[in-house]
């Protein structure tokens, strides 16, 4: 089951700057070899489930690791099974309707 | 790692009314034994990490078994290292500083 | 536009525990006199789009005059115009789902 | 209230296929003249608390006149006090810190 997730991890009780967390999460998704693209609210990675997955709670432990004592993650997960669908077709998809009158 | 997630999928392509999936999705999360609370806008679950995600996977996988061509999920997801935390015990929380002044 | 939302703010930069705020927003929500329930990882509220979104943004302006110097919030957001439905028939809807057969 | 949001709007009972309902959103964003940047899972927009929001609002109105009888969106909120942050901020402070050893 492949899937597409948005993932924004937010460690708490480490003040209020968290751009070293957020970067070490960066670190842990690229060392997985699977496809992200960041934003300015979270990361887009997309491959098998379990990989993916995997690759979040890596995160988790990661930032605990760090001195994270709590960390409270927001995750949005498609999947689909009628065809296959990457990060970048859904952005093409929109981008040809919005070209279209 | 003890997990507190709040779940909630979004089956697409299945119509408007999602009564019949998500009721799905709740015997899925019966039969795995973990603790879980049902509100009207997700369920929260909790448990070790791999299997509650376990769950969140068996729930994708059943309801494309229904025939939903496509899942969106939105799942929080809260973990902790300083100490053991249970669903009723952030409601608790909570209701306790509501009584105090 | 009745909208049914579930609600979660986090404050960032107070240290681990967070109850105090989340029970200041509880007393934001029962202020407005919306129907709201809390649960383990938020709080669903139904009513008046622009009445609900005050909420949220009530609860903003209170957790940062309690001090906290930034917050993210977890906000799904419901609409439908089909028919008019409440908190409990979502609840309901699930559980006559589970019951037949 | 300086906030920037990542919104994704699901739209139901209008079949498997979402983009036309999106591109329908971005137009809406669009016309607002607020910052904003697509990404693979909805998009981050930033702006004045009550601007944003009304995007958001309107968004909503928008997908009903197309048809969708019901709509579930998925909201992330920031807002800060301490300081002043917008959208390429959050990147670029990721990406200082992947940069440093």
């Amino acid at each position: 089951m492949h899937v597409i997730v948005d993932l924004c991890v937010v460690p708490l009780g480490v003040g209020v700057s968290v751009g070293e967390h957020v970067a070490a999460c960066q670190r842990v998704i690229e060392a997985s070899g699977l496809e992200y693209r960041m934003h300015a609210y979270g990361t887009n990675i997309e491959g098998p489930w379990d990989d993916v997955m995997a690759v979040v709670k890596a995160c988790h432990q990661r930032v605990h690791e760090m001195g994270a004592p709590r960390i409270t993650t927001t995750l949005k997960v498609g999947t689909r099974t009628d065809r296959e669908q990457h990060m970048d077709d859904k952005v093409a998809s929109v981008e040809r309707h919005l070209q279209s009158p």
